[in-house]
């Protein structure tokens, strides 16, 4: 066995490949899609793995002839891709799912959504939410969330424990939320959350999260960039969401919500700004010249009325764009094969024009755009020589997915989150054959059962005849 | 055996139920949402079946102490509800699944789609297409569909066999088709269709399709309204669909497409007119008064960039307004859950009001108002006595939809067509445990990857370089 491996390491150092070590694991793919611009679509392609990285990808043949892997995954019948990047997210809000719909946004605010959370959101409750999160985002292809929400020691020790990356943004804000009295408590804890998490761990990112312009005052923001940038943190932040927004901004700063921050010196690559719906032609200029990322969320925006966020323009301004879920309460799901198809199909009808926001582009912006807009261009979205083996296995087989003609295609309007056979972050399998392996089915499913409980009485209770 | 047998039927009649016959199937559910206003959501249900047709439904305690049947299907997990009604699509269009998108809407319908209808479009080729359709219909939890396209004797059979409900549009346009060489040849063919069709099958209702205002000449469309008057039968069409037909329709009859086929006589309780895009408050009224059904189709809408229906508008002046998906190469699926979902999303954000559209109103414009859309208002789209017995089951314990507050919720912004269990038409199984029971698999496969190869080859040779 020896003398076969050291023949395969001279082979691949003979053929001219620079191999630290051999793969720890080969992963193919009937349709390898890069997302590479350079490489694009490879058929019959292969990935080798490497202690968490990519090594090589590329044809079947080439990869076989230089790499020898002690574990495979076999590619038949699926396409390899990156796995996709959830922009913006509230995991444990997973547990207020359906709690409540169709309502007035400031009745579902103030009525439901906070009350809830002043009522509900412990540790233990956040914890759940999150596993129930991650098992949802894993099940359907999402190797990487931004997450923004309470508790985010728990967020982080459950993306550590379920193996998905993340950037961790710990909430701050000028009101009274689970576990503080206010500005002073949570932007305290938050800066000590960044401290404590900064390099510390390969997955997972700290970062700040004052909610929005509306909910944290100027002089509290310019706090948050002195604080960021001496961590040279990233920033995660409500931006420009809705027409209320607007009019408040426009009252009190006599600015754009953009304008107002971009004002307070958070404009720059620090910031990851979701939603982006209320924009003018300066603030897209001033979004792209600054090099903030902007996270889409179409399904939110249309479920609570927020508006269209002019994408199109925005990417033609060379603004990068990903996109995000919006936490389960506003979707109602975690699943960003929506919203890839969601955005695609969206700025088709806002602009009368089928040419507009191609499945490339959808695609890309679940990917290498996404990860461009929350600063992880040369690590992730991308399965090239060098990034971080994240990657998924898409079945395109199914009966009523055929015929197959273009993948790219295929795989923004036809298939979808169950389509998701494996789940690679870092080169661990998270998911195999559609079986969750890092997070115990039975024990989630109990203590979620257990969570919703509660909420559910509360709900009962407090709305009697619903 | 038949001692007990005579026993429950004593006490069946004792207790002042109409029971002609003893039920052949009683079906369960967790939650039996009947779409009945009078009786709404009852939890822990069940639907007693005789002869195709529900003879009771309500408490599972009330069906099991008047009702013994040969056959049960058990209800725990599960939502038992209507099947739900496609107003409108292609089928067999399934094979151009994906065959071309993100194009200008002339290039794609002048370069691809006529084209390819002009050169592969056969009675084999629309079998194959049909019951495809008819497999992902059926798994996805669709029980009754409006169908336009070429060869409708090959549409009919396959709805015959695989056990399905439709309305069989036959297809007459002024220009050559499959099959025609214009106006008169494909008239004639879909007058002696619905002869042929007009209550021969249980299931299947002929009906006319000229296919649009601007492909159909003022004389010719009289012609079929005269045609369907005679047999009281429905006709089927395109109707103000995107701004080039209002802008040609606006040039030629100095109307809308609306108010141009009104005057000729077209607008009465017979027309299922799909789209409905375009129409000013004029074209909603008449629409209204004249009992016209209309059919919203979201995601071909919107993915052809055609506008937004004005839906809401129209549900407010009394339309019966269904979905559909359109055929698969402009949507690319036949996903009912899609349309109900996109329907909620859509209208909220196009009035900028979350509570635009809510989910129940979504789940009816599926079911009941699906229904009456198609003049089958007596016969589906609830679950009621004297209904016919099309309905399915909705697994509702999937980990990443759990936790469950409200099941119309539930149904409309997070389970999906992956979720539909059960499928039930004129009560005969179409699928159990989500396995299509009445189509080969294996040789529906094969069939569609021999169409698809032809098609496949023409597009490689139409188009070098893609």
């Amino acid at each position: 066995m020896r003398s076969f491996l050291t023949i395969i390491l001279l082979s691949v150092l003979g053929s001219g490949a620079v191999a630290a070590e051999p793969p720890d694991l080969i992963v193919y793919g009937d349709y390898l899609l890069t997302m590479d611009p350079e490489t694009g679509l490879i058929e019959d392609g292969a990935v080798a793995i490497s202690g968490g990285r990519i090594i090589a990808a590329g044809k079947r043949s080439d990869i076989d002839s230089r790499y020898v892997a002690t574990k495979t995954i076999p590619g038949a019948g699926r396409v390899l891709m990156p796995g996709l990047i959830n922009g913006h997210t509230h995991t444990a809000m997973t547990l207020f799912r359906g709690m409540v719909d169709d309502l007035d946004l400031m009745t579902w605010l103030n009525n439901y959504v906070f009350p809830m959370e002043g009522r509900f959101v412990t540790p233990e409750f956040v914890r759940t939410g999150t596993q129930l999160a991650c098992w949802e985002m894993i099940r359907g292809g999402t190797t990487t969330f931004v997450d923004m929400y309470f508790y985010p020691d728990e967020i982080a020790r459950v993306v550590d424990e379920c193996g998905l990356r993340a950037v961790v943004a710990a909430p701050h804000i000028d009101y009274p939320s689970p576990g503080f009295s206010g500005w002073d408590d949570s932007f305290a804890a938050a800066k000590d959350f960044v401290t404590r998490w900064t390099g510390k761990h390969p997955r997972i990112t700290p970062a700040f999260a004052p909610h929005a312009p509306y909910t944290v005052s100027a002089k509290h923001l310019q706090a948050t960039v002195e604080a960021a940038a001496g961590s040279d943190a990233m920033i995660s932040m409500h931006l420009a969401e809705a027409p209320a927004e607007t009019a408040y901004i426009r009252e009190h700063f006599a600015t754009t919500p953009v304008q107002h921050v971009a004002g307070l010196g958070l404009y720059d690559r620090r910031l990851i700004a979701a939603h982006m719906v209320q924009l003018d032609d300066k603030d897209i200029a001033l979004t792209a010249a600054a090099g903030v990322g902007a996270i889409h969320n179409p399904t939110s925006n249309m479920k609570l009325g927020a508006g269209i966020s002019p994408v199109p323009a925005m990417l033609a301004a060379g603004v990068n764009v990903g996109l995000g879920t919006d936490g389960a309460a506003s979707n109602n799901d975690l699943d960003m094969w929506e919203e890839v198809r969601m955005a695609a199909l969206l700025h088709k009808v806002a602009s009368g024009e089928p040419t507009t926001l191609p499945a490339t582009t959808a695609l890309a912006m679940a990917t290498r755009t996404g990860a461009a807009a929350i600063r992880m261009a040369d690590t992730i979205g991308q399965l090239k020589p060098g990034m971080q083996a994240d990657m998924i296995q898409v079945d395109y087989t199914g009966l009523a997915r055929q015929p197959l003609y273009d993948i790219r295609s295929h795989l923004v309007y036809t298939l979808d989150a169950s389509d998701v056979v494996t789940t690679i972050v870092a080169g661990k399998l998270l998911m195999q054959n559609r079986e969750v392996l890092t997070l115990n089915n039975a024990a989630l499913r109990s203590d979620v059962q257990k969570a919703s409980d509660k909420v559910r009485s509360a709900l009962t209770a407090q709305a009697p005849g619903q």
